[in-house]
């Protein structure tokens, strides 16, 4: 996944143009994308798919000619959106177009002005600090006209066609946690998925954010019903412990499966209620759509120093979180496609699990034995009204060994798939 | 208002009579009161109307003939509602009709005696130690007779015929905290909101205790159906801090809606559940009725070392308290009038704000527009099952700061008022 | 209740056969029991009555012939339902039958094979450490062959057919509290109940574990839904406090009663949730049943060192254990027999209490009337939808004060009772 990350990194993405496109043919290798190109000018919902931009070029010239800020250095220094411009104006007049972060002297700042046309450089302060006043020229060897917005989706169909959405936005210029990580932990999990049989059926979204996810469900209006969860992945590489921001709906199936599986591995539990500002789940949880679908991050967006930084680069992001947060979407996934309701074959009294072979022979004995309690949570509880994972919950016992237990006293006939 | 208390302390109320009529006849010059007068013998639910006492004078005069206790000293001297007496005894046959509160030899307590016929008087410790046994001369100059009971009401009409209910007993003789502070901020509230274009309808009673209430609720019973929130007030003048009681239902919108502005003050947050005792809600959240009432005080009663003895005075209420308390009961209007539902125009995924100029232009920043959240909060949460009350509960914003947005937002035409 | 544990604690029982039979004859004469004998073989849902078990004597003997484990000394020493046998090995074939407890060498371990068939002696660690190896002879003269399983009922009707249903094992051999102590404390209580009018119907079940409930449960499917509330009783001998285990609905009358029970008796408030191990509420809530059946011990099973050992024995139990369990049981009958709800017959306002006797005359004091709230409390929630043990806690008034003041408002025609 690192090397995936370091590939993907020097590319200029925006929410349209080839940086975006370059960035789905790489992914592309990792897993089958359906590729979508939306034409400029598309209404959806409130919004309009924008006009493409594509960017070649891009710096500030001294008067020596020499270039003191240069776009091949950094796809940050440029205002993302940033109109062409070729002009010649004195420091006085270019500095309302130049943007530093004075607080972190060192760092190029990430802004946007997708909606707005305007254009300008980001910079360090300390690139800024000594320019004397005096003449400069400046560049953008840009586009902004009709064309398309580019998104991939990998279509991972199930035993039914009840949905896990996975979605992750790929419309950052070069910052690695936010999102390279999350879309690559996207594109791995897709892969570790694509040859097994599955339960749900997966739809992976490799999107722009914000105008992505509204173009997306603008267009799949009538299938969203199908969605039974969902995550928006984002932030997966920083060495922060996993944290989970809650669906609108605050206790749908993700919510309840996510943190099981966060409380089950230990360690500090991060789980945060709804909030209507984030990534894409601002769409997917607006009051008309309401899906079930969270967020899972490391830190959160803006809660780290390197955040919408150049700091965000290679080495805020570690393999080895990386890998943790991809085992941890796939228990989450394992967890989704286990769930399931049970019922008791025999609810009048206790079967007589001894004459089955799967009760201790000697009784009088001490409480001993895990198994059998575990047996006798799932058979008192599978009355139809409890899945595994409430069953887990109360009872104590892992989801695992719920799931375990269950399957082997259906294979005794004791149990029976509910209809749900 | 402290000048209105001061100028009503010194009439010697009950829970009928003229003491009772020259408070409203006072209450009357701030707002007008429409007077309603019940003939002794109504029968009002499991009542009756009693007859009218008044009183001009009483005394118990020692062997010289010197007044020893003096009703023209305090109200509080003789037992409120005592039958008429002129006789001559012992000062032993005398001792059972006369009260003192030993722990505070220097007060005088406050003793009522409605509807049982008895007589007594009231002294301090301090004046009946020094008593000599031998005879006294004792007079009540009252009568008890049929008559009326009269209260004063006030109804300020809104653009609906949902009302509030806002209430004072006004039956108290010489107490200042118990309850003239209470009437008076009541009057005064009611002044605030004569002018103003309001949506609920108001309705302020000055009543006597239970008797009143009682009587108001026999002679409307159908009509209480509109009564969509109310407050008891009480005990608003003394130096404590504001204490409100829930409704016996807990959770209606006077509760909420009490308990964020009190909260959104900050301080301790004195907070109580319903009980059968206190003021008239008593009679407002009996079982038959249920009416989402609540009750409004500084300290509540009895749990002031004055409540109920001539120590409740002038020097008890403060001029600020009694500010603090108005302007608490305008902040709690003010959240009603406010508090409503706000249904979303494009629920599906955002509206584009930043095309209506509602968002910053440069994008990247760090989450900084505190407004810009409200706006999200607001439409995500605006789906017709949540009220702007609750909008503020869950955003952590104050509810001005969300009324204030919604408003603005509805001025867009991104939200409509919902119907209720 | 302790002479009654001393003379069952010597007998031999198990889950069928003469020991049984004798306990069930000796609590017969405290108390009138229904007897009932099942065939073995009997189907009662996924089990089957096994064999009678008897025996009547059974030794290990050494090479010089003296009975190194005699079944004369503990009826603990066979593992209970061992099949016969008579045989001379090694003591290096006889030690996998062999049962001993090395981390409580004095002690001997209660051990069972109730449907596994296989014979066994149980040893203190000190009896078996200076065993020399060679030849021993053992003897079990048991029986296992078709018979009966037997239990006894004790049914005592009340004005309702709506049933009490009290249950306690009688199925181990020498073990004091587990569970004579429980068995005798629910004959007392029968015996207690058995003169007095009652409200609901009571049944006592004196039945071998497991296989004896769900026996019962086959027998009577058709009129278990008579069951409003029960207990299971077992260990209530020990100086430990009394534990409530709730019934898998949690929140029946039953785990409503105990928990006001145990909290208005002060102490430590010791309460479990149900889980689906421990004594017969294993059966009685299974989901196809779910009957609110809750369990009371006093130290629970396995949480005591003696538990299933020969140290469970008449030291362990003590007299005065036994009486607060016994007061313990009555008050929680007194509590289900008395709660109820009524309606107020003049919901609206509060009733003229004075005109009754029922409030103080002379007004104005501060609040001191103690039954004056009583009486408001249980007025204002007397509207249908809370029972009296809702008002003792929604009060804090002690169950007894609450239901005292309904009697008398009944009488004064204040309340009736309201049909459930």
């Amino acid at each position: 996944m690192f090397a995936c990350i370091e590939d993907l990194y020097p590319l200029c993405r925006s929410i349209t143009g080839d940086g975006l496109r370059k960035t789905l043919d790489r992914l592309g290798r990792l897993v089958p994308l359906e590729r979508h190109e939306v034409a400029s000018g598309t209404r959806v919902f409130d919004w309009t798919v924008p006009n493409e931009w594509n960017i070649r070029d891009a710096w500030i010239k001294d008067a020596s000619g020499q270039r003191v800020v240069d776009f091949r250095e950094s796809s940050l220094h440029v205002v993302n959106y940033s109109t062409p411009v070729r002009a010649r104006m004195p420091l006085a007049e270019l500095r309302p177009h130049l943007h530093t972060l004075p607080e972190r002297p060192d760092w190029i700042p990430y802004r946007t002005s997708y909606y707005t046309e305007t254009w300008g450089f980001c910079l360090s302060q300390r690139q800024l600090d000594p320019l004397p006043e005096g003449e400069y020229e400046v560049c953008i060897d840009s586009t902004l006209a009709p064309g398309h917005l580019s998104y991939g989706e990998c279509h991972l169909p199930g035993r039914t066609t009840d949905e896990v959405l996975i979605s992750s936005h790929v419309c950052h210029p070069s910052l690695a946690n936010d999102n390279l990580a999350g879309a690559t932990v996207a594109a791995f999990l897709a892969r570790s998925l694509a040859g097994i049989p599955l339960r749900y059926s997966y739809r992976f979204l490799f999107i722009p954010g914000t105008i992505g996810s509204i173009t997306w469900l603008a267009h799949n209006q009538a299938t969203v019903g199908r969605i039974k969860a969902g995550l928006v992945l984002a932030c997966l590489g920083d060495p922060g412990a996993p944290t989970y921001k809650r669906s609108r709906r605050g206790d749908s199936a993700i919510d309840r499966t996510v943190e099981h599986v966060l409380r089950s591995r230990g360690g500090e539990l991060r789980i945060r209620d709804f909030s209507p500002y984030g990534y894409d789940e601002r769409q997917y949880c607006s009051p008309g759509f309401d899906l079930p679908v969270g967020c899972l991050t490391r830190t959160p967006h803006g809660e780290y120093a390197e955040y919408h930084t150049s700091a965000d680069d290679l080495t805020l992001v570690r393999p080895a979180s990386l890998a943790d947060s991809l085992d941890l979407t796939l228990a989450i996934v394992r967890a989704l496609e286990a769930d399931r309701t049970y019922l008791n074959q025999n609810p009048r009294c206790e079967p007589q699990l001894g004459k089955r072979g799967l009760y201790r022979a000697l009784g009088g004995l001490r409480d001993s034995g895990v198994d059998e309690m575990a047996m006798l949570w799932v058979l008192n509880l599978s009355d139809g009204r409890h899945r595994l994972l409430e069953i887990a919950e109360r009872s104590g016992y892992p989801f695992g060994v719920v799931q375990r237990t269950a399957e082997m006293l259906a294979e005794h006939g004791l149990l029976a798939e509910a209809v749900e």
